[in-house]
């Protein structure tokens, strides 16, 4: 994984590529960590369709935002920032389920048809 | 940093909340590098700020935007997630600058009154 740079650097005269660069650094790093991130939600989404359990759980999603919050607040990240985040990051996962809730249930079908 | 969990791992019998813990972790490492991105950011304005310079530059938005294309092909993620996840940072940053060459332009008036 890319290494992480410090979080907040003292250097006044640093020249604006080199920020650039760390920035496009932290970028990749961001999406290595959202790629993960989706494989880990496409097993849950396998767990719930194989379980026949709905895609969307508002009751995980509340707990969610609020860690968010949490995060936001120890981080110092806007709060109505990290919302839209999760809120983003959510709505992607609860596609991708239905996309494998409606795969699982096609080929159910098909093998009932056997 | 929090360490990074294996990105596909063949766990066919791991627990809903075995996996729903290893989501928060890298929500966790998310918005700690989110946090970093910001604070490089935070300079970058400062110096646009410090320059004149205007806070939204479209040639380093559309390089970003087609680096983000690349990270998304690279990492398997949705390129419109990938785009919109890019959108709402650019947005936040854009904010922050405005907000801070406002700083640095109330702080020159006062002082070209002294």
């Amino acid at each position: 994984m890319t290494e992480l740079p410090p979080r907040s650097p003292e250097l006044p005269s640093v020249q604006l590529e080199e920020l650039r660069a760390l920035i496009d650094e932290i970028d990749t790093a961001l999406c290595e960590l959202l790629a993960a991130r989706f494989g880990l939600t496409q097993q849950v989404g396998q767990y719930k369709a194989d379980r026949g359990i709905p895609a969307v759980d508002p009751e995980r999603e509340q707990r969610q935002f609020a860690k968010i919050m949490e995060l936001a607040q120890q981080f110092g990240l806007d709060p109505d920032f990290a919302a839209s985040f999760l809120r983003l990051i959510i709505d992607q996962v609860v596609v991708n389920h239905k996309t494998l809730a409606e795969q699982v249930s096609s080929s159910q079908s098909s093998t009932s048809c056997l």
